[in-house]
C-alpha cells in the first residue's frame, strides 16, 4: 500500500515536505487508540504560508485550491510522520475540515475544499474518501487563506 | 427503538429527505469502528438549499433556526442511509458543529442551533442529548444560512 | 496523578468554577467509550462572560489570550464533573478547536489559542499536549470573543 501510495505522489509530482513542528506548547498530531488527530495545516510550502488573503477579495478560487492543495500535503506529511514514514498505514481518512478565509460574499467554500479533497482521494484511493465540512471564516493565522485539519483511521 | 424514533419524526410531520450523494471526492458519511461521522449539512429542502444569507443581515433568528432544523433533519437523513434504514442504531449523538453565517454583529448561534439541538433531542430521546460547538462565520458553502455536521456512536 | 493536577492548578492560583450547565436541549459534555467530548466552552468568570468583543477592533491579543485561558479552565471544569472529580483519569488531551472572534485583519489566532494551550500543557503535564486548531470567526454566541472545544481519551 505505502509504495503506492508514494508512486502515486510522484506521478502528481508532490514531493512530502519535512512536517512542521509547532513553536508552542501543543503538537502537530495525536494517537489515541486506532484515530490520529492532526492539527490544522496551512498551505505551507517551503517553509513559509504561500497562499495568504481573503478568498473573494485577495484571492480567487483557483488559488484557494492550491492552497487547500497545500493543506493536504501537509497533512499527508504530518501523517506520514505519526505512522514511521509509512502511510500504507492509513486505514481510513475519515474527516476533514477545510476553513477558507472568505468575504461575506463568497459562498464556494465547497470549491475551494475540493483542491484538498482531489489530492487525498486520488494519493489514497478508496482510503481517501472522506466526510467533510467546507465553512468560510472571517481570518485565519499568519493570514492563510486556507486551514485544514484531519482525522485518520490508522492500522 | 427504531419505530420509537421514526414515530415521533411523523409526530412532527418530518419526512426524511433521500439522503444527497456529494458531487465532489468526498462522501456524506464515514464509519470508524463504532463512530458514524457526517459531514456538514446545509438546510436542504425539496433538493435545494432553503435559508440562505446571512444571519443578522438577510435572516432572523427565527428563521435561521427553521434552518438548523433542515440541517439535523439531513443529518438523520444521512444516518438512517449509513445505518440500513435503521435509526435505532444510533446509540448516541456525540456531538454536533453548528456554524451560523452571521454578521460581526450577531451573538445569538446559541439561539439559532437550539434549532437543530431541540429536533434531534425530541426525535432521539435520550440518545440525542449532545455536546455542541455553535460559532458564527463570514459565510457559507451556497449561501446557506447555517452549517451543520455530527459525530454519533453506533451499535 | 489527580493529586498533581490539583496541586499545579493551585500553584496557578486557579480555581475550577462549577461546571455551567447548558440552558438548552444539549449537554456539556458526552463520554463515548474511551472519548470525553467537551462542547465549546466561552471565557466564563463568576457566572459570566467575561471577555467580550471581536479581536483585533474590540479585544486586543493579551486579553483575549486571558479569554483562551479562560475557555480552557471551564474545559477543566466540564472535565472534572464529567470524571467523578478525578483529573488524573485524564489520559490525553487529544484535540482543541479554538474560534477566536476575528476581524477580517486579525491574524494571530496562534497566540490568542496559545493561552489555552499554554495553561492546558501546565496543568496536564505530558498527558495534556494536544493537537489544535485555531482559527478567527465572525462573532461567537453571547459575544464572547473566543470559544474552545476539546476531545480528550480517559483511563
Amino acid at each position: 500500500m505505502s509504495a503506492e501510495i508514494e508512486a502515486r505522489l510522484k506521478d502528481l509530482g508532490v514531493t512530502l515536505p519535512q512536517a512542521a513542528t509547532p513553536v508552542a506548547n501543543y503538537v502537530p498530531y495525536v494517537i489515541s487508540g486506532s484515530m490520529l488527530y492532526i492539527s490544522g495545516q496551512l498551505p505551507m510550502e517551503d517553509g513559509k504560508v504561500a497562499v495568504t488573503g481573503i478568498v473573494g477579495k485577495d484571492v480567487d478560487v483557483a488559488r484557494a485550491q492550491r492552497a487547500a492543495e497545500l493543506c493536504s500535503i501537509n497533512i499527508l506529511a504530518q501523517a506520514k510522520a505519526a505512522l514511521g514514514g509509512d502511510l500504507g498505514r492509513i486505514h481510513r481518512l475519515v474527516k476533514i475540515n477545510g476553513f477558507v478565509a472568505s468575504t461575506p460574499e463568497f459562498v464556494e467554500q465547497h470549491l475551494v475544499i475540493n483542491g484538498a479533497s482531489n489530492l487525498l482521494a486520488t494519493v489514497l484511493g478508496e482510503a481517501g474518501k472522506h466526510a467533510r465540512a467546507a465553512v468560510g471564516m472571517a481570518s485565519l493565522p499568519f493570514n492563510a487563506a486556507v486551514e485544514i485539519d484531519a482525522v485518520i483511521e490508522i492500522a
